[in-house]
């Protein structure tokens, strides 16, 4: 079974940012819009980026600034180029003005433009270069960064929040739980920090998923059940490959099913990640509740229609919403190297499995031995499975977070498969659980739209108020010691 | 002025202790005594140790077991072999039958037998053998240990109580706040983790030593104050140096006289932070007051006497109470790479100076770039002054713990010249200071004995009082969890 990455990495950005500096130098005050779009204008230096710097993007268009302590809003960056989560994290922007807060995005070290050792084929060459591509370097980096800017700027006293979603969610929490003294709280949105070892179960991921298409219809979630079997069937009919390569429109004929495999694996669990109840652009142009809109075409097809041909009408509403694809190609180069993979070998190991009978998926126990002997075969690295548990703690996290740490928001919808390995109870009375039923991957992270349900600008609501109670103590804490 | 190191490394440890294990092996159940002594024989195995490995003493003698969740009581070895901390912690092996706890002591690695690459040789090749030599390392060596140890032990849900002195103290308070999952509290005693960049004066840590002289007699103070004048004198004469060092009777004609001054720097900084109120033989063996002795030698020698010959008769109260030594030696090697050296060199990057007034030591302004400029000559590596800020907090340190973390205590004596440099101020309702007038360095961690005055009976009772709060309330969240 594939390893699931978080998010497909073949994405452009269609939207610009404000620019990014490396970290030594000195950002100006302020960087004037030049456009008439909430996101300014691109500014992006090249020259700035220099061997082992973090870009990041920073606007600070209405930012209050350090006489009247105004706020960092600063969002962890993971597993992708910055300015995608920049783009899709259109939360922060909405409410940076009514916090008079300054809009940070850090790239995580080893992604997008990143790169330690000067370029990525360098930093990527082997184990040794890759060796410091880790959560922790991640967080140190942030923790350097927001260090050296706010003395750059004399804003040492203004707080910092915290966001991330998905792996930058649990980048946010961990980075509240290990640097205290330099956040003052972390909404951490659809973070599964505890999708490791044994704290949850392994099929719990492809449970949801799986959940996501029943809770539609339950002949869908059956023709995808049926349709593993169907293509197994197939492909051991003569000239079988060729058959699938061509009802599944490939440019090329398959090298194996399972790559086929893989990439319908991909397409349903992306699908019930973004499925959410407006169009969106997120990994994939795709219309309103995209599961649902995935069962239609699967129940819908001429009741003649194979299996097969059911499958394919259904995953082209994720991979052809736009009608412009004539044919689809797989990745070229299955075996380049992968910064995910790299940390999911390393020290992200999160088992995954699927339940013989609850799952549409193929059955499969999650077997280590033959993870970590894959990890060998890519990455000569043999993984540390339970060195994030060590680390980050996740075996009864509820009892040390209750007493020992606060103002941590884990906010999650329960359509999302990694719900299921994130925080879902009220730890105390700063550490808070905000479940949605009808959410999906850090919906609430996306910029507010005129089509947002009820329950998601309440979500929002709440989150906004419970960021605003984290800044009025800190305020609070800071006219008291400094008799302001 | 020569770096100070919390210890001197030339001790050998008399007394020996349970067996270390190697990290993966299973240790067995519990080690009896064939000694009569409090200390348990030695069942040491060389062959335990191979290439990696964090050597640890445990000692389960009186651990209740996981049946009844037995705590752990974890001493954070700091940079000298762990022996030497083992026996001079009599504190934690005094209240661990009380509390039916198991004593671990884990030894930081580069230091003792903890050799990563197989040997001290290959450890301590260059910078890039030593960057793995960091305080991060340690606290990650300590939180593998421990959470590999319960597994094996089926102990999972014992309590860990951290324990740490001087450098381990910073480690037990750093790691209570980093791995609150693992650990559910520390004491910290003469934790200086505040003596980092600007956040105390640079000259705290020596005004603090002369304070203690000046306490016993000013005479004294002032003999010491005017003797670094005389040496420059002497030196300047004709055969000074060799003059020199027959006054101080050194084995071998000194080189410079820079190494006098270190010599003599090295004793009262040391004198000052063992200056028990009984007799000792932690760095030196040494009579109670040592302070106050070498101020009677300095004070009572001749009338006649010059001002070296008094220094020379206070001194030996430090090298040569037991008067077995014929002549002195220096360090014969003082280019050999010293671990700690190496530490300080790269994040314990501690600013010291000496005040031309207050001081009874040359005065001195810290000057970062002639420290630099010595890192790079000695280990080809700059340091990073404000890393161990940006990691761990200092500035301001008390607004962030007094919302996030709980559990700790500060414990100083005033007579430390450390103490300038810890937490003095309750921070919280759980994270506490504990601070006597009359303490040295880490003395409450010390083995009680009949000649203890009062104040340090009670300050112990009160670190005993507290760590069983802690473990109530372990205790109780246990049992409300899972309705014991």
């Amino acid at each position: 079974m594939a390893t699931v990455s978080f998010l497909l990495p073949f994405i452009t950005a269609v939207l610009l940012l404000t620019p990014s500096s490396s970290l030594t130098s000195q950002p100006s005050d302020a960087f004037p819009s030049n456009t008439p779009m909430r996101f300014l204008g691109k500014h992006y230096t090249e020259s700035n980026l220099s061997a082992n710097n973090t870009r990041y993007l920073i606007n600070t268009e209405h930012w209050v600034g350090p006489s009247r302590f105004g706020p960092i809003f600063l969002y962890c960056g993971n597993e992708d180029d910055i300015e995608l989560f920049a783009v899709n994290t259109g939360f922060v922007w909405d409410i940076a003005p009514h916090f008079g807060a300054m809009i940070l995005f850090p790239e995580h070290r080893y992604y997008g433009e990143s790169m330690p050792f000067g370029s990525r084929g360098e930093a990527y060459r082997n184990a040794t270069t890759l060796s410091y591509l880790t959560a922790e370097q991640a967080l140190a980096d942030f923790a350097l960064l927001i260090t050296d800017l706010k003395k750059n700027l004399s804003a040492e006293g203004c707080p910092v929040v915290l966001f991330g979603g998905s792996y930058g969610g649990m980048l946010a929490a961990w980075m509240r739980l290990k640097y205290p003294h330099i956040a003052v709280g972390a909404l951490a949105s659809s973070a599964p920090i505890l999708q490791f070892e044994d704290i949850v179960p392994p099929e719990t991921f492809y449970n949801i998923v799986s959940n996501s298409f029943k809770r539609e219809s339950s002949s869908c979630f059956d023709t995808i059940k049926k349709s593993w079997n169907a293509l197994t069937s197939e492909v051991q009919k003569e000239d079988g490959l060729r058959q699938l390569s061509k009802t599944f429109r490939f440019c090329r004929e398959l090298k194996s099913v399972q790559d086929l495999t893989d990439w319908l694996d991909s397409a349903y669990s992306y699908l019930a990640m973004v499925n959410y109840p407006y169009p969106a652009n997120f990994i994939m142009p795709l219309p309103a509740h995209p599961v649902k809109e995935v069962c239609r075409k699967i129940d819908g097809s001429p009741p003649d229609s194979s299996i097969l041909e059911r499958i394919f009408n259904g995953v082209s509403v994720f991979y052809n919403y736009t009608g412009g694809v004539d044919c689809f190609q797989l990745d070229d180069d299955p075996h380049g190297i992968d910064g995910w993979d790299w940390q999911a070998c390393t020290e992200i190991v999160m088992p995954m499995g699927s339940d013989r009978n609850t799952s549409m998926f193929p059955a499969y126990d999650w077997d280590y031995s033959a993870f970590r002997e894959g990890c060998k075969r890519d990455f000569q690295v043999t993984p540390r499975p339970r060195w994030i548990t060590t680390e980050f703690g996740g075996h009864g996290i509820e009892h040390a977070l209750k007493f020992f740490g606060s103002n941590i928001i884990f906010s999650n919808g329960l359509l999302d498969p990694w719900s299921g390995g994130s925080v879902l109870k009220n730890i105390s009375e700063t550490i808070v659980a905000l479940v949605t039923e009808e959410g999906a991957h850090h919906i609430d992270l996306r910029a507010s739209t005129m089509e947002d349900p009820d329950w998601l600008v309440e979500q929002r609501a709440t989150e906004v108020k419970l960021i605003q109670g984290w800044l009025d103590n800190y305020m609070k804490n800071m006219k008291a010691a400094f008799n302001i």
